[in-house]
């Protein structure tokens, strides 16, 4: 802003006619942009999110649902019911299983069969997710050499968190929790789980679709891949990949239309292995009864 | 822009003052948005998402951690080992049971124990959470005429999504599926869970504290939640409460850094409950293994 009296006098019809342009052209860009969200907007009746609300706040929506025919058929459910004491039983024996979870960063190399990892992602797969949707894939990497080039791309960027984005009292005071920009775990798991959001769908014709709410989804998917890791006995990190997620979805090949939101090391824990010794908030500080 | 040419002739001086200050203003508040953020930044070494990844892009970090000495304690983790036949047998028994879960819209209004409900509640809080900051409200509701409030709510602005934003036809298409604006389930499950997430916390002195990964955190403790209602022998249907969530905040009395992201009716499936026949993605088609 440090236009001089003369330069203004002398090219102000100029001026005004470039901020006028910039401020028309960013109205268009807006107009356009909300059509074009209108129009590539799809329905699947048998969406897993509440139908109703899986759209944008004040979208306006055109045309009817996609591909009824195929996806309407309504099958009875009737699924196992327990008697209240064997419900209160089992809800108290998860709740124990799930309160043995922590997050571990001491991984022991021993290996994990195959089976028993597909087997989990089988079940982060029965998550529910907007449309039924499904937007995830899980990148599950055992090869040796690539999980090495995972950590030194992951380490690289923690690095210059580290000497740069950080202040030096904070890396100091950081060494004794051994949370360094080092992450030698990223060698030593057997398995190393990316999880990537689809960000939209691609149609059969090559046409770009809407995904709702899919990061709520996906993360809920791994909300259950959680509980299964524990039922399973191992344990795991959930790290997130911060600024080494496009050179990652590289790495792996991953298309364009997904993103890296969740790393996720598995294996069994070291023998050694410690966690901070921190406290849950209680039930009444997470539950409140009306 | 229908500006007249003697309209812009006689005023332009104004014009162009009100939009370079516009546009500076814009320019100003971009940065000084871009200085709180970074202002407000308070780091927790204990967080259990992995710690080096939980801040922001690019983000500068002034100032060292908060209350180091009250967190910094670390303990043995030593959790049972099953052996490789325990464990794919454990894996393979829960996927199972996952799988038989399903969004179900039809439920029986037959009571369910009130500590079971807690015990399912307590489960989502071993959730893992961005910083450790468990950024999660569960309001429960059980009252009849606040979950009949609630249920007007979510209709009437159903009503609006039916009536003006969506299509004659694809309003028609929909009255076989019954997912028309109205939802009975609402008065007639036992119980609503109203999941809020909680935007930012509220510091010792009254100051914003960021949260990071919130919405990530609170989804996958849901995705516990879930496994815990399934485990448990009930039903839930995981609905966004779109355009009503300001107004259910108000009606539930909760603060204004909690957001309504999730509404789940919980129970028993009514004894005729039907769900649409959807199949899941299979194994290989969402796990990629290198």
């Amino acid at each position: 802003m440090d236009f001089s009296a003369p330069f203004l006098t002398k090219y102000w019809p100029h001026l005004l006619i470039a901020l006028i342009g910039y401020l028309s052209l960013k109205f268009l860009a807006q107009r356009l942009s909300g059509k074009e969200r209108r129009r590539r907007f799809s329905y699947d009746p048998a969406r897993q999110l509440d139908l109703d609300d899986d759209h944008e706040e004040d979208q306006e929506v055109a045309g009817g649902p996609l591909g009824l025919e195929e996806t309407t058929e309504h099958i009875p459910y009737r699924p196992k019911r327990y008697t209240e004491k064997e419900m209160l039983q089992r809800s108290v024996e998860f709740y124990r299983l799930m309160d043995q979870r922590r997050t571990v960063r001491f991984f022991s190399d021993d290996p994990v069969p195959l089976g028993v990892v597909q087997t989990l992602i089988k079940t982060a797969g029965t998550s529910p997710s907007g449309a039924h949707t499904q937007p995830w894939t899980y990148v599950v990497v055992q090869d040796f050499s690539l999980k090495h080039q995972i950590r030194e791309i992951v380490e690289a960027e923690e690095e210059i968190n580290y000497r740069k984005r950080m202040s030096a009292t904070w890396v100091k005071d950081l060494e004794k929790f051994r949370t360094t920009w080092e992450k030698p775990y990223l060698d030593i798991a057997p398995y190393l789980i990316m999880v990537f959001k689809q960000t939209y769908g691609i149609g059969p014709n090559g046409e770009r679709l809407n995904h709702y709410y899919s990061e709520i989804s996906i993360s809920i998917s791994v909300g259950i891949l959680l509980a299964a890791i524990q039922n399973a006995g191992l344990v795991t990190v959930t790290s997130t990949p911060l600024n080494a997620g496009p050179a990652l979805r590289t790495l792996l090949g991953r298309p364009v239309n997904e993103k890296l939101l969740l790393l996720l090391p598995i294996g069994y824990p070291a023998h050694n292995a410690t966690v901070p010794d921190l406290q849950r908030r209680e039930l009444k500080d997470i539950m409140v009864l009306m």
